[in-house]
């Protein structure tokens, strides 16, 4: 029995036929079993009874040495080639399996019942405001056992849920705040790659996220609908969508804190004729895009269609020269390049044309200019014809009027298409033009202005903020000046500002407070010495208001404004979550005496830096990487457009989009980009 | 030298420290560099020299046998463990560099030129026909040098992109025709799958493969536009597309032979409002379900929804037990059991109801009776409410109107609906009944009629072909009695039908000839002795006319009409392309004498016979199988789920549409089904 055992365990160790035989003769050649038992321990491994190999070595010396060698080689190698395709098949195997056990464990076959304490508020909301409408209070996802608990709590109210708004839930404490989120799109867009989803090297579901599973991980309700106006006194956000009768219907939202975060527009310039050109600013547009292309293939196809028809059908142009139109070029480009013969009659490849039209003297022109010379030279290289000082006009329905400067002439052209891209920089929305209006600061007709710490310009209670592309942050010192300079005179007990003289010791004092108020203006404000000696002109030892004045403005007009990027939402958004969540655990606490001018948000948060980290582009197989340091741009084929999709793989929102990203991108590789519309 | 080489040979081949000690003392005892000479070997695969192993074991034992055992031993473990996760970590990091390497040679950056001869007669086509349209004889696709060559090419022009088209297509010999396909889809649409991209269990675009890339295989030539009208005696297909104006364009198409593939549109049995329903037979309508169902949830969630709204918004009605109804509703009732709770108020699962309104006394009523009360038991478990025996009379904006008998008074109920789904069995598309206008002898209302040889019946040349949904075989073998007996009493001399007489071994010769014409008849016509016997009614020993005709008239009326379904338009494409490849070959050699009535398909491959391999139906998390065998029907939970999926997984048009599918269902097991609208 026991050899038998012994014969087992060792089969159970090699697995494999050879071993098996060898053991059989030594064991069989006069060995006592006795001599055999001690060898015999279980691994704690493995579980399965074995005997240690020297054992065998020993006896194997014994005489038949040769035969013996022979065969251990084969066993040997047999055994490592089985051994391996064994644990290769059932590590594949195990997760195959594991993964299908995952899998029947996510179906649900009854549903789980159980009492709801919806509140009665949610159900049947109270009606007011200054149109007498419901105000949601409490919402159908709230805790019906909790109503009075939560009606007590601050209400946030985010409208948006683009970067800005996705990165203020992030980072927000939801034990502070009762948080909706007021968005007509029930999804986040991941906007970078949105030109790749207009040719199909991205699907458009790779790049949204449900807005709804940002919103679940912090206990914040959403609700699809439009943002109309806003009641700044009675703190109403007057809010609609269209009813299940198929009419319009307002309610009210009631917020204590509000963040507006509804984006922008793209921008027309005053030109006539848009209904003819496509935009590129939401997955729909994306849709849009990549269906129309096609559609122009399939007619290009077709026996009925002229040759000058075909050439029109497959003129595609893109005005605006930024990074959305050159991003958009280069993956049209390369669809075109890759997947059109693949698939299509060669005449169209033959016949296809791209024109950017831009209206500076180069693509990119926010890029560092080696970038854009680089990109520009790859597109000549591509066929890709570069349009610079170019000024559209005009669209009609199927063509584009531009003037160019040649020779110092301006000479009006036309470019026929197929399809025209119109991304030209960003507009004030009409929501954002609504409560522009109600605000008598706001001057700006292209972006609600705040200051430095996010809140809304004009608004009296100082407690609505505005964050990403529908905002920017107000740098105009300038008008700032007189107050400020009123302060100063006011600290030293001068009446009349025009009067004031800050000597060196002064000066040095008061810088501090210009930077705390006014970050960005910290790298203009580094070598005091030099610039009190630069700006004190008639050498007097103090700067007078002329001068402090002069001074101050020279600053203000290095400043740019920030520019309208995912990155400085994000960073606003961020910034606002750690500020609110500051602000609920500090205002309680807060004796209004300490806090300087009154001004809460100062007290307990420092004032929004934008950071900037780069910008990269697209240009089509290829890709650019502005870091913002003089020198450091840099760019360039293959590599480089894996660095670029690296880039915004890591910042993809959640492991549900990076998977999506990853599988399409692999989905490119094997089987091209799939040409058909629907 | 050589030892210091010997080490490091040594250490590339066992990579950790003790190993390379080890040898550090067994070299260093006295052994002379030059006994180990010989034994160094280059290894073919490593391509790094090692020593072999044998001759350290030998060494070994050498006196120094117990710290070399304990040494060994650890080394051992860690050699294995390390040599492991080494293996493992180079085949995943090889999987993923050949990965990308094979991803890099897929991006091209200069276009290839080349210089192209389009056929002159493709891009100004001669017009003519009665209508004097342009004809596309030749393509823009086709080889300008060889533009003569095809001319004289047999045409063969298919319409449609579904089943059967793509059966033909990828059946279909290229070189014997100049193949053209036309359709308005430029994709092939995975029907059976298409319930579950309605809810987001597959993306549409994992069901769907470019139908250019199925006709690029052979060479075949797709153009996107609508079939209008045929011209049977000049051979002309009338086809219209918008053009690049926007205005509607015709052309002629011409052909040699012409298959008819175009499937079939909703049936509406009459019923009135079928403007408020959605319909589910094409990518578009799963994705407007899935946006209006999502939309449905959002408009629950707002706080000016009432109760009854909400209830009315979520309330799901299903008109139509068949396959596609049935599984619709289980995909349904899956994602608001298992997502919904997930991302939605839980106040919308308490009030959400799904309704199964059937004409019939049970819902899949073509399957087997156990197969259909499993599914209904199913139902009742999950509260899907059946309501059997109902017949819909109206549709109005938000409720379905309906008539059920209930203890023998047929009682008008009505159903408040969010969304209604309309699936109730197949008419003919506008364009069939145009072509069976044109014909006298097609009198069926509800497709086209075709022979046993799939011969759309009254075209004069027999050269007109229809597959699929579109299409039925002529099972009434009555009407053809007449000119079959007149065929057989011509055979015996006798001048009147009527008086013809069969004894048995004429009738045994003549039922062959029956079964080959209508080979659905095989199963019918087994025992012939027994058949004779019994419409032997007067026992002569004779089949008289009249005995003959009743026996006919029994077995026709036990044939049934083909099912329309993928299965059966996918035998009918195989079966044609088969047929059209041997008559390519066999015509020209063919003597029309050697041609029984003239009729060359008949001479050269068998009639049509319709093999039933099964239905299946998903059920919610589990699935029936209907086999047509009795007794061998068989349904249940999660195993039949996935022998479902995998039975759909293994038939998938293509390795993309199989990697998609597989990709779609781990994504429902990882994330969910994400429930996003646009």
């Amino acid at each position: 029995m026991l050899r038998q055992r012994l014969l087992t365990t060792v089969s159970t160790r090699r697995v494999i036929a050879p071993a098996v035989a060898r053991v059989h003769t030594t064991v069989g050649r006069g060995t006592t079993l006795s001599s055999l038992r001690p060898t015999i321990v279980r691994s704690p491994l493995l579980g399965a009874v074995r005997t240690p190999k020297p054992q065998f070595r020993v006896l194997a010396t014994k005489g038949d040495e040769k035969p013996l060698k022979r065969r251990s080689k084969l066993a040997r190698a047999l055994f490592k080639t089985f051994a391996f395709c064994g644990f290769a098949t059932l590590t594949i195997g195990g997760a195959i399996v594991a993964f299908f056990v995952y899998d029947a464990s996510t179906y649900k076959d009854e549903a789980d019942e159980s009492d709801l304490a919806v509140p009665q508020l949610a159900l049947s909301p109270r009606r007011g405001g200054p149109k007498n409408l419901p105000i949601a209070e409490i919402l159908v996802d709230d805790d019906g056992d909790e109503a009075q608990k939560l009606l007590d709590k601050p209400r946030l109210v985010v409208l948006g849920s683009g970067w800005g708004s996705v990165a203020l839930l992030k980072n927000i404490n939801p034990e502070n705040y009762h948080v909706t989120v007021i968005s007509p799109s029930n999804y986040f867009l991941y906007t970078p790659l949105l030109p790749s989803a207009t040719v199909g090297t991205l699907e458009v579901r790779s790049l949204i996220e449900p807005i709804r599973s940002i919103t679940g991980k912090i206990n914040a309700h959403f609700l699809k609908a439009n943002a109309e106006s806003v009641d700044f006194s009675e703190k109403l956000v007057e809010v609609s969508q269209i009813g299940p009768d198929g009419k319009s219907r307002s309610f009210y939202v009631p917020y204590d804190k509000l963040i507006v975060g509804v984006g922008s527009k793209t921008r027309t310039h005053g030109v006539e004729g848009l209904e003819h050109v496509n935009f590129l600013k939401d997955v729909n547009d994306a849709r849009m895009i990549r269906k129309k292309v096609i559609e122009n293939f399939e007619q290009a196809c077709l026996p009925t269609t002229t040759d000058e028809e075909r050439r029109r059908l497959l003129s595609f142009v893109v005005c605006g020269g930024g990074p959305t139109g050159v991003e958009f070029a280069a993956e049209l480009f390369d669809m075109l390049n890759e997947d059109l013969t693949l698939r299509y009659p060669r005449i169209l490849r033959n016949e296809v044309s791209v024109h950017i039209v831009q209206s500076r003297s180069h693509i990119l022109n926010t890029y560092d200019e080696a970038l854009s010379r680089y990109a520009e030279d790859r597109f000549s290289r591509q066929q890709i014809d570069v349009l610079t000082n170019a000024r559209v006009s005009k669209i009609e329905e199927d063509k584009v009027i531009f003037t160019q400067q040649e020779g110092g002439k301006i000479i009006t052209k036309e470019l026929p298409f197929g399809l025209c891209l119109w991304s030209t920089g960003v507009a004030q929305t009409d929501f954002c033009q609504r409560i522009a209006e109600l605000l008598d600061v706001q001057k700006n007709s292209h972006a609600l202005e705040t200051d430095s710490h996010l809140r809304l310009l004009g608004t009296p209670m100082g407690d609505v903020y505005a964050i990403g592309d529908c905002s920017t942050v107000q740098n105009n010192i300038t008008s700032h000046i007189t107050e400020f300079l009123k302060h100063v005179a006011w600290e030293q007990g001068i009446k009349d500002e025009k009067s004031i003289r800050l000597t060196f010791d002064q000066w040095r004092k008061i810088v501090p407070r210009i930077r705390k108020r006014f970050p960005q203006t910290t790298d203009h404000l580094r070598r005091l010495d030099k610039l009190f000696e630069a700006y004190d002109e008639d050498n007097s030892g103090t700067l007078e208001f002329d001068e402090l004045k002069k001074l101050l403005e020279k600053i203000d007009s290095k400043l740019t404004s920030l520019p309208a990027t995912a990155q400085r939402a994000h960073q606003q958004g961020q910034y606002l979550a750690r500020k609110l969540n500051k602000l609920a655990q500090a205002t309680p606490g807060l004796e209004m005496n300490d806090i300087v001018d009154g001004d809460v948000d100062d007290a307990v948060y420092k004032a929004f830096v934008y950071k900037h980290l780069g910008s990269l582009a697209y240009v089509g197989n290829a890709a650019v990487f502005d870091t913002g340091i003089s020198g450091l741009s840099f760019g360039g084929g293959l590599i480089f457009l894996y660095l670029w999709r690296s880039v915004y793989f890591a910042q993809s929102v959640s492991a549900r989009t990076r998977m999506l990203l990853a599988m399409d991108w692999g989905k490119r590789a094997l089987f091209g980009r799939d040409l058909m519309n629907f």
